[in-house]
């Protein structure tokens, strides 16, 4: 069994220390500079104040500026930090990374100006000699941290970095699937943010036309934004050289299901549907990072390298409105009658 | 505009009244030999108990021994009677269908000793001359009646009676998309109800244990047997010849999401999941039909072919345990350990 570092303290990170505690390493958890409440919570109750539970007392915190006292005879590292944040974690552990296997819960995609990268590909570029691994699929943290049973899907360029990451992450309720797809698993495991917030759109609709919940609210519609979901991420895989595969699996399906099912992008979703204007939306969330306008902001900067992929105007109707929505401010109109054409 | 039969006044021959109504056709809607109680409560105070709702009052409802009055100068069938009464409204009808379009709503495969058959391929077999046209896709007949907005796919291998249909059906709110993948779009509206069974396992787990609904509520779980019945379904659509994007689109991804959502399949699922026994969660559903079992017993049948196609045993690992629970009362035991493999 391994030492080993996770890298930020939040809701995600935190929650990865359960496998990794109940497969028997030593686990390190330490904050990001924005974490140190959470650190001090853990130091004096046992308790982590985001998750609402205690973490297994063998689990030792750590506060950002103690980086080093945790790595030292750390076997391998698990990035914890928003996607804001990798950046940072870079330049920290750009000496760590290059001689030990990386984990990233960190998703997304971001624009270097000519075309998208996924998170993996930032990072390897950034730190000669790293070899990244990220995880994706349906994983709500406060389930995890209760050892509710989970499936997961990890992905690397570098096949035989993958095997080592499964067998260290695997417990009776924690299963890890591997996936070369690194283009497929991460496009879909950044966009689904995107489109969890357009399929909460009838939600709130029927909730702003009285309707309560139930089975006669919208699930029709809720269903075909859905499907136009999958499609669509089907089209971008495909497009940027993904496996479509990917779309309808764990990464895809999976996390979009999980995705609508908890969490903050739907009611974020639900809110616009309901009428609300962008800006009285994104003040009804409390600060709450949105992860789908961030998304949105980066497709919307690649939409060139989308139309040399043959991705042009039309293509992408669901996605397009979303953009229209989050970040320009228009009415939710959804646009059906592109829909599955 | 023209005049439009509907046969069998269930919830969803009865829903797709509202739609062709709106389109402007004169509708009849004849209730199979089952219906009487729907036809009697209609015409005496113009409602529909079962959708629980007005009919439109340009509507007109004839019982089952008017069905020859019905069908004078009807120029189009809508066959909405129960899988099991399939075979009686093609030996009723055999001379009308032989000359005049047909949909049909009615969803299932049957197997025929040999091969499994979509039930459009049924009714064209039965009713010489008959090209048959089916619906399929996310609909809750209840939201239907209700003109919440909807998008469902026809599917028919005669790519030119499809747009015809389209056109008598579609309304602002009914949006309607063609697809010559029968095979695809069929195995997808049948096996959404066996699947939808199996995603509510852990949710009527989560409840056995004494868990309320809400954010931690095994969404996890459901999520991933989500994802591997789209993979499941992709699988055996490409086996027997269908386009496996069917699985991702509106037949698939789209129906499954609203079968999960909402109706009985669903609550089935859960008490399964809960612990009930196979007889205490059929005796639980006060005498619904249970589609979901019907299908795991065709496909069980079909097994010969299905290994022949390529999917022997392992490949479809959910679908497996789903017939073991539901056909052989096996306890619920999802073998997590065989998915996305």
């Amino acid at each position: 069994m391994a030492v080993i570092a996770i890298l930020g303290a939040g809701m995600m990170g935190s929650a990865l220390a359960f496998p990794l505690f109940d497969a028997g390493h030593q686990v390190r958890l330490v904050g990001s500079p924005l974490d140190g409440p959470v650190v001090t919570e853990h130091r004096t109750s046992g308790r982590h104040p985001r998750l609402d539970l205690r973490l297994p007392s063998g689990i030792r915190s750590y506060f950002a500026d103690e980086l080093g006292r945790a790595l030292d005879g750390a076997e391998a590292i698990v990035l914890g930090v928003s996607s804001a944040g990798v950046g940072w974690a870079c330049s920290v552990l750009r000496e760590v990374l290059a001689r030990r296997p990386l984990l990233m819960i960190t998703k997304g995609l971001e624009w270097d100006g000519q075309r998208l990268r996924t998170l993996p590909e930032v990072v390897d570029a950034q730190v000669p000699g790293a070899r990244s691994v990220a995880v994706a699929g349906p994983c709500i943290a406060g389930e995890l941290a209760r050892r509710v049973e989970t499936t997961v899907v990890i992905t690397g360029h570098d096949a035989a970095a993958l095997q080592p990451w499964a067998a260290r992450l695997t417990t009776p309720y924690y299963h890890v699937r591997t996936s070369t797809d690194v283009t497929g698993v991460e496009i879909c495991a950044a966009l689904k943010n995107a489109y969890a917030m357009g399929i909460a759109f009838p939600t709130g609709a029927h909730e702003a036309s009285g309707g309560a919940a139930g089975s006669i609210a919208r699930h029709n519609a809720e269903s075909f934004v859905f499907a136009q979901a999958i499609v669509e991420l089907s089209k971008i895989v495909r497009a940027l050289g993904g496996d479509a595969d990917s779309a309808a699996g764990l990464a895809g399906a999976g996390d979009l299901t999980v995705t609508c099912n908890g969490g903050r992008t739907g009611r974020f979703g639900r809110h616009l549907g309901r009428g609300l204007s962008l800006a009285d939306a994104i003040a009804a969330m409390d600060g709450a990072t949105l992860e789908c306008l961030e998304i949105l902001r980066v497709m919307r900067s690649a939409h060139a390298q989308l139309q040399a992929a043959g991705l042009g105007p039309g293509s992408l109707p669901l996605l397009g409105h979303l953009a229209e929505v989050g970040l320009d401010g228009a009415a939710v109109a959804l646009p059906v009658g592109e829909f599955f054409r």
